[in-house]
């Protein structure tokens, strides 16, 4: 808990807020204090609901002024507690919901921080373009915590994370102080570009108030395939040839472990093996092309090469959307089919593509050590790099608190081995309060100092998430 | 000129580069002190030729000590005077040569700054790979130039600045530290992307000592049309249809006026115009595809629809490399083509896609009323909304010097027209020591006012670039 916030400041805030603006009601701050799975839970003297972004800045000069610190929060779909307010002024985004503009020659849509990612889809489907970053909590996330924490999702691999699909921002910088930067421009090099510490700032070198975002054609066909193999060392070979094949139109490769067929058969209730046989290993894979019907002859070309070549043990592709769905929700349950096994370790660590095999090797071998019967489910974004390596409690009927306590050397060794690599402890979840101590172990304390340096020259308070970030 | 440096500090220099590793020879400093075009000349007390990181770290290490300025340059190919010393320390990068690796599975090329564009993509081709940032001046231009300066081109409109294509960075930081940054992981949300403040830094917060680089899949097949058209408007219509119609896959769209055809046949020998009758306006459109055959089945439908609809007057696709070659060679002759007509006003200015047509009418209007027989030749990467706007003296024997009296004042307006379109008065060219006094005009002064706070904590006794950015 902070310092407690003084009347004076509170009622100042009241004032510039306006009647439906704040609120200090406990169930209307409620759903705003705990984290979506319970792992935080907080408190704050005032939820701050402003509308516009002069609104924004008056809430934020006033705190600036006087010292009291502010934790921003979009959608709560966080994962690492960045969100949850301890003490702090909440500001909410929740009641800047307009889509400013949709401007389809300049493939641009404008969004103030409070639009969700599903309307962001709907407005830009309904002038016949794409937002191409999708989250499985897209109809929760919003465009200002999305830029903010630099989302990623299953199309990293062909359009890049939140921080390549942002144009332009407006922000409430620490000081109060509005920065229009709300650009629409493919090009512009005069000076540093700012937005780009926003971006993935989780927060805390201002409030993003808008964003314009990059919008793209829609494709006029998609083939979605799911494949079986032996390990992840051929899955990569998979994917270089995919990505040579295809001059670059895949747009997602994600890896699966058998296991995590075995707990989306099990638990995920409508869910039936994809394949006729088992197999160690699976790739879920989509092309897509501007061309009708060409997606398809691709990955019908790629997957009969393959098989012959014995790269592929055997593969199905969807015939339907109903089946493309189908096979997809296969690896979007991956999170909700492992809950019901009890206690899990996760992680989501990032390696150079070529390492993601011998980093699962040596993750596998460290983990066994320490938990010698957990059972190990390593998936994600394999064309990124990115695996979502969580291992789950021994099999039994109850949450395992020998498990539990182990979790914390085993996250240790397993991020020391990602590190090892040069790799990342966080792919794309960001830092927030849950990752923010555990980075220090593996930043160069050259990389901190600089990142403290431009914290403390915009924000010499540190006002803003005060408790996230270095 | 700044202060002389002092005796030790040219004694510390020379004793930690070592033999071969710096200059005072005039022959061997000369090149370096003149651009290219010679719009800028500048001196300086010593050529620092570093061949390794450490070296680079020594030598800003004595200068941030000592508080003496320097001047990073790189292929000397920049237009916009920022490589030039003014009486600083001159680091070239020129020995810094070494391709460090190159790894197709990870898509990565790490690269130290003095390695040559064209060596990078050389070195990605012998993998079959393909590094998709290509400029006029790539045979000289650098890495580290092209980092610090967000090089750009014509293949922006698909893969993005140079911002796009840098996994990560190692640099040498003002105060002499190493910072390695050279990760080569496509996801990694751990704290502020400290790399994007010195891509498009202008070489102000660091010297770039080498990038890890994305590369690309190589194209099975591409498609190159000259189209004649009948306004800017109409090349925009028509780049919104290609990008629907590809689902993306344009890999340029650049336009050209009549007139800049006519100086590239006058002046520029073996040039052909490309269609058989002259056209108000043209596009070069490339295509490429993963497939062989479908980009110039793409082309030759998009085209034979767009001819139907009356949107396009005229078009040649290119049946040979030689074929889409010259046609490239008129684009890329469209600087060189206009030389021989005398005093240029030139302008590098970027808007909304949408505001081109409407930019070059009001730009025209303005540019007449300022010089009533100038002539205008309107060019560029009209798919990123970056419009290369020269404005030719009026046909004569000479230079002529009305003309480049008037300069300041037509630019003055071209720059206003753009900066109230919510334009960039230097899309892909940089501020240097050309433009930063200009965009202070533009630039809103919070924006400058935290690059200030930026760069003071980096660098605070303002050491490196010093007359470069705000």
């Amino acid at each position: 808990m902070t310092v407690p916030v003084p009347a004076d400041v509170l009622s100042r805030l009241k004032a510039v807020l306006g009647e439906g603006g704040w609120s200090q009601d406990p169930d209307r701050l409620a759903p705003k204090l705990v984290e979506w799975r319970g792992r935080w839970t907080g408190e704050s003297p005032l939820l701050a609901l402003p509308k516009t972004t002069e609104e924004v800045a008056a809430v934020v000069g006033i705190c600036f002024e006087a010292g009291v610190p502010i934790t921003t929060q979009g959608g709560n779909t966080g994962l690492v507690g960045g969100q949850i307010p301890r003490g702090e002024i909440l500001l909410s985004t929740e009641r800047m919901r307009a889509i400013r503009d949709v401007e389809p020659y300049d493939d641009v849509l404008v969004a103030e921080a409070g639009v969700k990612l599903a309307e962001v889809h709907e407005a830009a489907a309904a002038v016949r373009r794409r937002f191409p970053l999708g989250l499985a909590s897209e109809g929760s996330a919003t465009v200002g915590g999305a830029v903010s924490t630099n989302a990623g999702g299953t199309q990293v691999l062909r359009y890049g994370m939140m921080r390549n699909l942002v144009l332009g921002l407006e922000a409430v910088l620490p000081n109060g102080e509005i920065w229009n930067g709300l650009k629409r421009l493919r090009k512009d090099n005069t000076g540093y570009d700012l937005k780009q510490l926003l971006i993935g700032g989780e927060g805390t070198l201002g409030v993003v108030t808008a964003a314009a975002l990059k919008l793209y054609p829609v494709m006029a066909s998609r083939a979605v395939a799911f494949i079986g193999l032996e390990s992840p060392a051929d899955a990569i070979k998979l994917l270089a040839r995919a990505k040579e094949e295809t001059g670059g139109a895949v747009e997602a490769f994600e890896l699966l472990a058998r296991i995590g067929i075995e707990f989306a058969v099990k638990n995920v209730p409508g869910t039936r093996d994809p394949l006729p046989e088992a197999h160690p290993w699976y790739v879920l894979a989509e092309f897509s092309s501007g061309e009708a019907g060409s997606a398809e002859a691709a990955m019908e070309r790629f997957l009969s090469q393959a098989l012959e070549d014995g790269l592929v043990r055997d593969a199905v592709v969807a015939q339907t959307e109903g089946q493309a769905k189908a096979l997809w929700a296969i690896r979007e349950d991956q999170s909700v089919a492992q809950k019901p096994e009890g206690v899990i370790w996760k992680h989501d660590v990032a390696v150079p593509v070529s390492q993601v095999a011998d980093f699962i090797a040596r993750a596998n071998a460290a983990v066994l050590d320490v938990a010698p019967r957990a059972r190990i489910l390593a998936f994600g974004h394999v064309g990124d790099g990115n695996i979502h390596y969580d291992v789950v409690q021994p099999e039994s009927g109850a949450a395992d608190p020998e498990h539990s306590a182990r979790r914390e050397e085993g996250m240790l060794r397993v991020h020391d081995i990602a590190a090892s690599m040069s790799g990342s402890i966080s792919a794309e979840h960001g830092l927030g309060v849950m990752k923010t101590a555990e980075a220090l172990r593996y930043k160069a304390p050259v990389e901190v100092e600089v990142m403290r340096a431009i914290r403390n020259a915009m924000d010499p308070k540190r006002i803003m998430n005060p408790r996230v970030l270095f």
